[in-house]
Formats: structure tokens, sequence, C-alpha cells
């Protein structure tokens, strides 16, 4: 939308009356940074803004009516590959949340918090360990800067028990587009014990309505954390078997889980998503091709010691239960691959000290590459909850020579990724469907097939597909946006909905289901008439008045 | 309401064209037996319907609305304590889904299901055993006639590690108040492979809509099943400790629930509890009295060898996980009471027979009633998932002579009980401070106490208290109906709102939060505006025109 200059001018002096001239980003260069992705697509909007409370969020929305202009909310707008803090469309306003960012009370004692959309994965964990609470909170596999709220409203995962971050969910506080403020749940809006205990609440469940929608803006909301097992420990999993041993393989996982022998969720992921971990992408092996072909793919593996297929995980329990679930789970998969039990490596003691040389030495000894050994620890830390941006910056691994060492920021720095994530049945069948309808519209835009299959449960995965792309490269981009378009399009054909939309999907997200929509528009219709939040997030957009 | 005669007739001829004689109600006797509760409340309707398919059901929600009629839907009505099929108004069209009872698919690999509202866990449980189908239906401790999805939708628990019933649906396929059939979960309509694997969909959740509302119609639900696990095992334990350590236990059996060790959700049962499973109310110790004072509960106590607080628990895993549960939970309730191990008594070999002798003889010389063992085989099966109908004629042992040896319905036999549950934080203080404020309440209107404590999660359970009283008294319904008041009252008074509501106070559920009922008031009026479908359920009923 364009504001005329007179609206402009009348809201942004609204604005900063509001949230001061310290909340309020309405210069050009300032709007066009922070709105910065790393997908293709973006839209710049007029103002972006900082509330500092819900009083706060209330103003902006009630200014937002009164001058019909949209507000696009994000918590901290760190999902990297989605959309970051770029709206659907130009021109409004974006309301960052991260200066929202107390955290209100833990109970250790039943395993929960009161957070707003602002605090971080790093900021909880940092304040349990530094206050000695024996809770962890589990993290994205993305950066630790990412808010937790705005993560598990997304339905974004994590890795340990507690990896389903919207079921993690319990209790909200929320400001409806008209401004009003309500909590969840049921009970008394003040003086409701159960407020964070019992999620489904008295009468009809609303906290749905406020996932992956524009309902209403999250401005608290209630946590659980997995209370620190007494025992813990990680292995690395590398599948060797052949490819016709891969639904078995798939069979016998998906049956660990199913009995709890793992309850960690895990990310299987397939050569080249491993190598974008530990490695800078090969320019040297592109033999003038766009993309590595199949030969520089196994030059390339091979240097690198990758196999077809690597996972890890976290086991938790009591000391028994962790040796049991070690011994099932290596009987298990050696079938298919080999185990490499390390998690005594990150302990903070001489053990651990002496376990992470050894087990660097036999590691290295079978060719390891040092990229693999430096990943070992953080990846034991990320699934006992400790959050680390060890991982993420791969997605500098195409764009940039070098990963940085410090001080990034992706969609500041434009590096080219995009994620699409169907949602698929944890069969074999299934799995191997998709992917063999997917792989092949890689190399016909000429990248390299990449795939993560996220546990998401033991009846579903999330085949996660990434696109790694040159943003400074149009034709790349341009490459990188059909082949998102192919992917979307086939998984959609054959029933995979992705689980995540992007900011260039999202308007069109629920097509698929014109019924479901015409319901979701009904609701959006009911709630904001004049789509002042966030219009179109997720396919939701109010009817025009007859 | 009260329909004129033109209406009554019109109705009346078009709901026998939609459904035939057979599938309409109308007389007034029909409809009087067909609407008697357990609760001192009712309401007659109209008409009882019932519908055979989805496309019946939105035939009578159409002349419904032409009428302006309203539709009470309930599943098989068995919610025996809260309403059973009586609408919280008189005079409308009660729809009775138990003829839709079609099993739609069983996918095993996945543990999953598709059913209609007609199906139960009797019916379920059969279909599954019949077929070899290795899976387990998590069924409520009242009937195993209930319906899956009336007993999910209305937010009720079983007790094994599936116990949460809303929790375990997954896709639904609703008909809304304007006759829209929808399914939930984001992905087309047909062909959405992870429609019954995947319960966040994509887009906003709005499952939970249809749970203890009034916004749709299930007319079919996807069903998450448990595996078999490779051991099961059984205990009952009995509490002998003071008074002063009842805090220390519920801590530490909490703890055994965080850490998995306890994965089923067994219910507390206090000794009056416990003792109308196990006996016929005692006349004879009431001394004039109107109920048993502390000495007469004493006496009998004593005479059934019931401590102060009793549970049944099931223990799922592999073989040595069982074995490990075991041993921890023995020795960590050891200190509060005695734990009896049993599982192995309802194994159908002959070490199962033989451990049943055993079992038997032990318990006897242990003091144990006839009851108690007769008990035993039923709680180890409901573990198991196998529904028994053996608890639920608990409620014939006040108002009955003698508990019904078979063919029985307490709606319509007119057994007086009524539950409330308010949901409470899983800590010692709040559990107790509720029973505290509860008690009393008992003696003042002269009844025995009775409460289970239902163990939701590790973070919440219910406190279901439960009145018995004699339906024919009128002196005793009377004191039954001023009690609930009351418990209702000091359980809203102090942030407890129960779980569940009957149709006694299903109007007022959520008359404590004005602001989260008036955004349920507003998806009311979106999609019912005329009140057509269970006006007032849970609070929710559209707004008037202006």
């Amino acid at each position: 939308m364009n504001l005329t200059d007179k609206t402009y001018q009348e809201l942004k002096t609204s604005l900063i009356n509001i949230l001061g001239h310290n909340g309020v980003v309405a210069d050009s260069k300032g709007v066009e940074v922070l709105s910065r992705t790393n997908v293709p697509h973006r839209n710049i909007p007029s103002f972006v803004v900082y509330p500092q409370d819900a009083s706060d969020v209330q103003g902006v929305l009630c200014m937002a009516r009164k001058h019909g202009v949209p507000v696009w909310p994000v918590s901290t707008g760190k999902n990297w590959g989605y959309g970051s803090k770029s709206a659907a469309y130009p021109g409004g306003i974006t309301m960052v949340l991260e200066r929202m960012n107390r955290i209100i009370e833990i109970n250790e004692e039943l395993g929960t918090a009161i957070i707003e959309p602002g605090v971080t994965y790093a900021q909880l964990n940092t304040y349990l360990k530094e206050n000695g609470i024996k809770l962890w909170v589990d993290s994205s596999g993305s950066t630790k800067d990412a808010s937790i709220i705005g993560n598990a409203l997304d339905k974004g995962r994590g890795v340990t028990p507690y990896a389903d971050h919207f079921g993690s969910l319990c209790g909200m506080e929320v400001v409806l587009p008209d401004g009003r403020k309500i909590r969840t749940g049921g009970g008394p809006q003040d003086g409701y014990p159960s407020w964070n205990t019992y999620k489904w609440g008295t009468g009809l469940f609303v906290d749905g309505l406020f996932a992956q929608s524009n309902l209403g803006i999250v401005v608290q909301a209630g946590l659980w954390l997995m209370p620190e097992p007494e025992a813990y420990d990680f292995f690395v999993f590398e599948y060797t078997a052949g490819e016709d041993q891969f639904a078995d393989f798939l069979k016998d996982f998906r049956s660990l889980i199913f009995k709890g022998v793992i309850k960690s969720r895990p990310h299987l992921a397939n050569d080249f998503a491993m190598l974008c971990i530990l490695d800078q992408y090969p320019n040297d092996l592109l033999n003038g091709k766009q993309y590595l072909d199949p030969e520089a793919m196994q030059i390339w593996k091979k240097r690198m010691k990758v196999p077809e297929w690597t996972f890890g995980c976290g086991l938790y329990g009591t000391k028994e239960e962790v040796r049991l679930h070690k011994s099932i789970t290596k009987k298990t998969l050696s079938r298919y691959g080999s185990t490499h039990m390390t998690g005594i490596c990150a302990e903070k003691n001489f053990m651990g000290r002496m376990a992470n040389r050894i087990a660097r030495l036999v590691l290295r000894l079978q060719g390891k590459s040092p990229q693999f050994l430096d990943s070992l620890i953080p990846a034991i830390e990320l699934f006992k909850g400790i959050p680390t941006d060890h991982f993420v910056k791969q997605v500098y691994f195409k764009s940039f020579d070098q990963k940085p060492a410090s001080e990034f920021e992706p969609a500041r720095d434009g590096c080219g990724f995009v994620w699409i994530g169907p949602v698929v049945p944890f069969s074999p069948e299934h799995i191997s469907k998709l992917m063999n309808l997917v792989k092949p519209l890689y190399k016909k835009h000429e990248f390299e097939f990449f795939l993560e299959i996220i546990i998401e449960s033991p009846r579903s995965v999330i085949s996660l597909f990434g696109l790694f792309y040159d943003k400074k490269s149009p034709d790349e981009s341009r490459r990188a946006m059909a082949l998102y378009k192919d992917i979307r399009d086939v998984a959609y054909k054959h029933g995979y909905p992705p689980y995540r939309a992007s900011v260039e999907s999202t308007q069109t997200a629920l097509d698929c289901n014109p019924l479901l929509k015409s319901l979701i528009t009904d609701l959006k219709t009911a709630l904001d008439p004049n789509n002042i939040l966030a219009p179109g997030r997720y396919g939701a957009r109010a009817r025009k008045r007859e």
C-alpha cells in the first residue's frame, strides 16, 4: 500500500508519541535494512516500531486502525529462510516485539515459565543457568537469539523431548486486533493458578487461533520447560548401508521413537546438508557448471568423510534407562551404519575433558574432519537445551568465502537461502515418494539436493528442503525462486503441505483447502474486519464488506 | 423454548423426511426417558434425532435453521454425572450421533484411526482385538459404551499413557452451523496423507474450536492409538502414612511422572471413593443421621480394609524398562504405603492364572475384601486399554440396594450423582488448599467426602469431587444441588475452574473471564448468528443482532 504524505506524517507523529523516537524507525535506509531477507522476495514497510509493553502494542494497533494501515508483528524476526521481518505486502507498519523481553516467572517445581515474545533461547537459558534452576529450554537448531514465543507460534521445532514448540506453550495473553487484551485458558483473567499448567482449559481451546495466524498478538505466554534428567548421553549416527535398506532403517528408527527409546527429535541430514555445516562451498569442484554434479559431490563427500545420512541424537532418563536405551539403539541401528556415543565429551569435568580428547583422537583416526569434531560439543549441548549459533552459520557457506566467527546476521548480510518443509507421514513410502519427486527438481534448476528429515513425532516427519543460492546473482535468485515454486507445487499436488510458509507463499498457504479457508476467513472477518493485523498471513484475510 | 403447534408439526414432518420414522423420537414418553440425567437438573427436548451420516446432520441443521429451533448434539450421551443427553434448555432438538459408528480406517504402522462419533471404546477395542491389530485404545474409566470422540471433545481422560483424549485427536471433519462441511489440518480436503499424523496443521489450529463448544459438529476424527508395548505390569498402591507426609508423597509421586517412570495417568482415590467401588452404601452405620459421620466411616473402612488413599497404575515399556520402573516406583513409594505388583494376574495363560490365584490368596490373607480382588482384573485391563463397566457401576451403590449384574443405564435408572472436577496445579499446596476448602462443605450439606485426584500431567491434576445422592428423595436432591453449587463457587473463587461443565453449569462456565467470553461470543456470533447449535454450551452464545 502507498500512504499519502498526510497519513504518513500523522501516523509517524502518533507512533513517536506512543513509542518515543527510539521506538520508531521511519527513515528509508533504516526500514530497508530491517526488512532484508534471505529469500529472494521481500517488502519494505513504511515504519518499523518497537513496543515496550502490551499497552504500546494496543496503542500502535489503535493508530493503525485509525489510519487504516496494516501492522505486521514479528517477535525477533529471526525466521531466516522464511522471510525474517518482511511483511507480505509493502508500506505498512512492521512491529518488532524484541524489546518486550521480560522473564516474568519461573516455577521450577512445575517446570513452567511465563515470558514475553522478545525473550530468546540464549536469554532464558542463561537465566536458568545463572540461577541454578534445573530446567532445560528446548532450542531451535537455528540461532540462539531467536524468540521462543515467535518460533513456537510459527510451529518451529527443537531437538529435545520438548521439541514441539507450539505444544509446549500453555496459556497466552493476547492483544486482539480491536485492542482487547485477553487471557486464554478459561480461568479468571487474574488469579488462575493452572493458567500455565493445563493446556486445554475450560470451554473451547482458542490458543490455536494465534499460531501461524493474524488474529492476535501474543504478548505473554506460558512455556513448559524440561526438568533436567538424571542422566544424558548423545550419539552421532552415520548411515552407510545401501539405498535398498533405507526403508527398513526408517521403520526401525520410527519404532525406537514410538517406544520412547529415542525421546529426542533428531534431524536426519543428507550428505549435502551435512556438508553445508562442515565445509565451505567447494568452488574448485564446479568444473564450469553452476552446481556440483554427482561426480563432484562424490569427491567432496569423500574429502570430508560424509556418509549418505547423518543424525545426532540425545538420550534422556535415569542412569539405567540411558544405559539401556544406548544398548537398544546401538543394536537396532548397527545394521545400517555406525553409532558414535559421545555424550560424555561435553561434561565440564576431568572425565569430560579426557573423553573429549580421546573421542577427537579416535574420530580423527577414523578420518573425521576437524570441522566434524568442532561441531560435536555444540551438538551435544543443543540436545540438552543449550542454544548455539554453531549450525546456523552454515547459511554463509555459499554466499560468502568464510563463515563468520562472531557478529553475524544472515538477513542483513544477504545470505541467500530458503526453507520449505512439507509434512509427511513417517512411513518409508511417503518419505521416499516426496524425496523422489523433489530430487529431480534440484537437478533441473541446477542446485545441489538438500534434505533434512526432521522427526516431528513417531507419526510425522518434516521433509525440510533447503535452497542455498548467491543472492548477489540475479540468475541464481531466479533459479532459486523457480525451484522453490516447483517444490511447493509438487508438495501441494501430492497432499504434503509445508509446515511453515514463507513471506512469498504465506498468502496462498490455504488455497489447497477452500472450505477450511472459508471458515478462517469468517474468523478473520469477525475479529479484524478491516484487515489491520497482518492481512494475508497464512491465507487469512477479512472478507470485503458488502 | 416452546414450539408452536404448527412449527412442531412441520419440523416433525421434515425430520422424518430426512431420517425416517426410525430416526426421530417425538413422543412425550420417549423424549422424557432419553433426556434423563443423574444430576438433579435436566431439560426435555421436543425431538431426539438419530442421523446416520454427515448429510443427515446437515439436513437436520438446515431444518433447524429454517424453523429457528436449536440443536443439541451429543455423541452417545453417556457423560453420566455431567448431564447425559440433556440440553441446557428445554424444547429443542437433541441430536444423538450413536448411529454414525463407522470405523473408517486403522493404520497399524502409524498408530492412527479414523472414526465416527458413534464409535465406542468397546467397539474399537473389539475391532482391534478381532483383527489382531497391536494397538491399544485408551478408555475412560466410565462405561465402555461411551463415545470415543464425544469423550475427547469434552476433554475426558483415560489412564494409559494416551490418557489425554483431546490431545489424542488429530484431524477432524466438522459440519458447521451453516451446513458447511470442513476438514481441519490445512492440507487438501481430500488426499492429505498427514491429516491424522500431524496435529497442528498449516495455518491457525482450529480443532480446539470444536472441543467443549458449539461451533460445529464433529462427524469424523483421527485418533492416535498406542502401540502395544513389549512389556506391561500393574500395581495397586495403598497410602498408609500419616497426613503430615501427604505433601512429600505428592512431590515424590509427581517426580515419578515427570521422569516418565510412571507414564500412566492414575486416579488417586480417597477412602470413600474406593468404598463406593467396593461396597454398597452401609445404611446400617447411619445411626439415624443423613450421612456417615467420621466414626461410621472408620468402622466401614476397617470392615473393608480400605486405606486413606489408593491408586492403580500401569507400567509400560521394554521388559528391562518395566523391571526398572517397578523397582524405582517401589523404592520411592514404599515410604508412604504398600505396593502390590499384580500385572501378571491378567495374563491369559497358565502363568497368569496361577499368579492370579496366588495373588488372591495373598491379598485375602492380608484382609482384602473379595470385592477388591474382583476389581483387580478389570483394573489391570483398563490400564492396558481394555474398557470395562466394572467401575462405573459404583454409581448404583447408594440409589439402589444392589449394583446391577448386567444391563444397566444409570441415567435411565435415575442413579443420583454429580461430578465436578476443578483443575489444580500438581503441587501439594494447591491440592491441599482446595481439598481443605471443599471438605467442610460436604459436612455442611451432610454428605460423605468423595475425592479422586486424577493425574492430568506432571503439571496438573483434576480434583474430581463426586456427590452421590438418592434421586428419589427431594431433600437429598436439594442438598446435592446446594453442595454442588458451593463447591463450584469456592473452586471458581480460588481460580480452579472445573475441567468440564455439567448441564446445570455449562451456560455460566466462562463467566469468570468476561474478556475471554467476549472473544468466544464474537466467534459464536460469526459462525452461528442465530444460535442454532447448542446455544449456551460452555458459555458460548451469539450476540443479539443490533
